[in-house]
């Protein structure tokens, strides 16, 4: 199944449309980081965005430490970021 | 609650017991690498890892990235390596 990389500009006004997600790996990616109340309050989130994950077969690259978790998206499919990262990660953000 | 941290050869000892652990962090943590079939799996696991670590209220810095979950574990209130670290690092490897 093919999944076209986004040019630059794209990606940039779907960045814009995002709540504190910035590129990273030199634009390949996109990254955020979300802070808890506790571990159980983040491990939550993180319950919720494995769903989604699976869900969309779209699977983030994640860290978390106690109350924190940062998510990166990329689509190694394309070599960089696809439609894909993006919707999933509005819908992360609406999870919030 | 003080939590003392372990001297080198105390934690080479312990670390012997363990499967497949390293020493990181210049022997102040440790960490190990696990592999699944995919991501429901390593999310299973996880689940289990997540469940243990609120129950000994001792949580791991970890990260996972589709079937890979990377797990590394330290004691912040000891400045390095506890008996936390390797009950938890003992605890986890019994799961598998």
């Amino acid at each position: 199944m093919g999944v076209s990389k986004l040019d630059r500009s794209e990606a940039e006004q779907r960045l814009a449309k995002l709540d504190d997600w910035e590129f990273s790996r030199d634009g390949d990616a996109i990254k955020r980081e979300f802070k808890f109340d506790d571990f159980v309050a983040a491990w939550g989130f993180m319950s919720r965005v494995a769903i989604l994950a699976e869900k969309q077969d779209h699977h983030p690259e994640w860290s978390n430490v106690y109350n924190t978790v940062e998510i990166e998206l990329t689509t190694h499919d394309a070599d960089g970021l696809s439609e894909r990262d993006f919707t999933l990660a509005g819908d992360i953000d609406a999870l919030r």
